[in-house]
């Protein structure tokens, strides 16, 4: 077992965000990747808030951070990496033996080990941090050509294209994407790029709508509009998929009304656990309502579509700031009419 | 065009059911069928209670009942049906136009008219009358040897192996089914009949959970049993497909927590149009919840099945009375505490 | 019913093509499209060449061409359709009642009658003509903005979305295409717009694997390069998904060796009717081979994408001639060292 | 480490199999189970008579058998299982490590080490022998109530199974079954239990049909009888899905005839490597022809649907015989024309 000393942005309660020392320890057949960027998440932000995230409670120091890239710093031999080399890190680290990991279906494990989350107790660290070591399986190679900000997009990518094959085949069909903030417009792009023919999204906010257009949707709207969305209903509704990103309970149960009779609904956004749901719609309409949490191969996909530029997340981007700021960063990224994805460089 | 007076069974209002002379009218390439057979169905009940199920309100007199089996009386010659001959009719007069019907999902069509349903004014009569006239292809002819008795549950039926189509596979998977009337306990045999592996049924009635084990499951519950069913919720949960069918706000809430991560739920039951749904939880477990509404050519394949008794529907027959006491059938068809089906016979 | 005389390309035998008068004949309810534009098939160039493709014979003269754009010069008021207005004929004209058409498979009805074949007799003629009469179903409008050299690639492109629409998801994928002509190199542009994150492609012409690479490909080969095949039968064969586009017997068989266990298999390509084939392989792999003719909803699709320049087809037009010269046109779309795709003009 | 000197049934080449000692060595980790009952399968046979099955050839000595039950003599703690329970052999041990062992289908595993398989070099003994010892994931308990013989059948039972989901949802399907030994008549047995409505089979032998109907086929042929097989061709063809049990060359290239547009081909016939195979009319047919290769999770399901008696094959078990007589029952069972599936008991 090796250790280091390194910097690291630990929070130790609601509000309480600082750049400390930490110390990274790892085994022989880890890997040490020295970080060099990574994206404050929803989660990120809402230990910062609230001490907690969804289920998930704050019980002791915490390293945050889960959308990273970095150089290699030392990898074992048989690992096929090598230091020097670029990576994007995966933070899901599954048990590998359980029915779900055994059926192509990790991001259920319910042992996950999941980056800079306080699920379980003693919590997993983040990566927000100098050095962070990793098991191999978590490093995925990209093209030294790419551009760090872009790759840094890789997790919430992910997640996003997982969301779409929750819908299954998107070619030539008409989607509608209710909230417009990161994820929302990560959705969008990738339903573009899955072959959607046509894409609506809706955000209550102008900025957003207009950075949804910029990521590729075709048309935009506030939900507010009666007369527009009034149009969605016709026929028994106009979508074939609705990708749910905002977490509003209004949203979640709209899209029973704007989807067309057979269509599906994928809720990604997370929000209040229980809400007024028209479960009778749903039945005559035989709509399918799906949840996707996460990722699992998708992870790969979204390395290889962001460093072939296949998808450009950079309107995303509002800010970079050094590790040393991230207080300051949690701020501005929790601000959704100032900011979509801030960044941290180390 | 030709007609014929016949004797019918005609709601005018709630609670006013009485058999009266009505017209028959039909074309030539329409078959006239003489109605042997039909069972009470949960919208006959509701129109007879309520003078409305669901979004459907009678407004005008309307003849009831849709789970019809007959002889053929007169057929056009290149319907390839003849005088004599056995049939059950399938209720659905989709549109064959429109996209629905067009991908298969005839089920869906907007324009669908479905005999003794409110739904569009006029309305479409249904079938509990001494004579009906139907389009060929809403004739399934059945083996003579058959059981009226049996066969009369071919409507129904259909219903049933439509939801467990909608669920997938079902081969070697563990199902629950909550809600163990009529249409439960179909479920419980169709799954069966499909493949599942271990069927687990719910009902508040104890002589409903006798007729679910009757009916096939392998264990049943009272669903206020909390020692039983807080051992449905280990590991996430432990159902692969679990089907509601009781319309029950409390149980279609509860399928999310005994429905393991990445399952299927099924919402058969109408009842509430709006519920209080765990959403937050459908979507970290990954859940499908799956409308079901009718029927497409599942009606067949319930005819096929019950002729050759790959299904036994009769321990759900509670009782057998003529057209002329059809209020009173109604009212005994109304009370879960003593029957599950009735027929009526013409 | 209405005619008018018109110039149209007939062909009466192998090799005997000609611009020739020609009457069309329409009733009220179809729409007269002004051809405007149309691309040689390779199953024009088969009429050309032997008088027959596949099984289909020619016997009495009959107008060539069903990859055709033009504009509307009369349209019955209910069609929605308007004089001037531009739009790509799909070719196709299902029965609209049969199992297969209310199945949403249309292109399996066995009564299709598709533009420009012999199959049936008497024959149904194609659309390389000044005028075509058509059912307003067959007309799909498009953005007048749009280049008339793109768009009259609709039609192949459907061909080419159908068959990676039966592949499932690409999304991430690893893929092989075999077989650089029009079509391989169409399915080439499709998969990656529907998300596929490598595509190989196979050639035995440098022309043709150049194409290949300017239409997205990642990689391309020389299928007689043994040293490289051979790395695609490594861990039992790298690919997730192949398309072959050739025809050829020899990548037909070889298909099974470089595909990954479990992987699916699209044949496209139109050639021998029988071949020696590794089905002991393809057993203990369980790979799936699937069929794939012509489209259904993907022509729709394919106009969308066309329109909104999400694939680019130019890099595949070798030439544009005018309907005189549609004989000249067909023996230099027969010779694949110098064409991929022919236009006529009318 | 411990071990034990047991009786085991070897082959040391063609036509070399004898009862002799063997011993038997198993880790803590481990269960040793007496061995109580074993079905010869068609591989045994072929390892009899050829020294070989398909590409694995003999080189050594090994154990013959994989369809094994037998009663846990000693079992580690923690695995759940307790001395005399009852349990059928899962032969499969999986690396549980690879990408197709993560992704659910361990069957594709290149790894898998498979009881009594010449495949990898040294062999992997099999378990006709008086013990075997496998690690606890192998076994799976039965009700002690179900009869041994039946129970036996749990294996080539799974084999069928998988072979049946490999189809998709057969509900309501018409369904072909070429060759009727005991996988043929298994398919049969299973496709009814998964819902199938019409079930047709064929064979050369008139008593291998008279075992198919005894299985649950509604109608057999002769695939010689042209008269019959004519009208299987009606419409383009009329099997919805359609099981290739025989291996014969003439059986898989047929059932692309006899199948529907748009139908599945399931392959689980072993036989020549190569075939002359219709391609081009599975192309304009769109249909899917799939290798069935072994089994996952249904040898449970197997398990379950016999000892609940949802299946009976004990029409298919033509003798039993003690392992000392082994030699004479791989005679027996590699003639046809007298028997179906031979048992060892031990």
């Amino acid at each position: 077992m090796q250790q280091k000393q390194v910097n690291a942005v630990v929070i130790t309660q609601a509000h309480e965000v600082s750049c400390q020392p930490h110390k990274v320890v790892w085994e022989a057949d880890q890997v040490l990747v020295k970080v060099e960027r990574g994206g404050i998440c929803g989660s990120d932000i809402h230990y910062f808030l609230h001490g907690r995230a969804g289920m998930s409670v704050l019980k002791a120091p915490m390293v945050l951070g889960h959308e990273l890239i970095g150089r290699v710093e030392q990898a074992p031999a048989e690992s096929g990496l090598h230091a020097g080399q670029l990576v994007a890190i995966n933070p899901s680290q599954p048990c590998r033996r359980c029915t779900f990991c055994l059926e192509g279906q990790p991001n259920l494990c319910r042992a996950m080990r999941f980056m800079g989350s306080a699920q379980f107790f003693p919590h997993v660290n983040g990566g927000f941090a100098e050095y962070v070591a990793v098991p191999p399986e978590q490093c995925v190679p990209y093209d030294p050509q790419a551009d760090a900000r872009v790759m840094a997009f890789a997790e919430p990518l992910a997640v996003c294209i997982h969301a779409i094959r929750q819908a299954g085949d998107l070619v030539g069909k008409k989607v509608l994407v209710t909230g417009a903030g990161p994820i929302g417009c990560l959705v969008i792009a990738a339903a573009l790029a899955a072959g959607a023919a046509h894409i609506t999204a809706t955000d209550l906010s102008e900025r957003c709508r207009a950075l949804a257009l910029e990521m590729g949707a075709h048309a935009v709207a506030d939900p507010r509009d009666e007369a527009l969305t009034a149009e969605w209903t016709e026929n028994g509704g106009v979508f074939d998929a609705s990708f749910e990103a905002s977490g509003a309970p209004a949203a979640i149960a709209a899209l029973v009304a704007y989807t067309r009779p057979g269509g599906t609904l994928i809720q990604l956004g997370m929000g209040a656990p229980e809400i007024n749901y028209p479960v009778g719609s749903l039945l005559v309409k035989e709509l399918a309502l799906k949840g996707s949490f996460r990722f699992n191969g998708e992870f790969e996909t979204a390395v290889r579509w962001l460093e072939s530029a296949r998808i450009n997340p950079l309107p995303l981007l509002s800010a970079e700031m050094p590790m040393q700021e991230a207080a300051e960063a949690l701020v501005l990224a929790a601000d959704k009419g100032r900011a979509a994805k801030v960044q941290l460089t180390f």
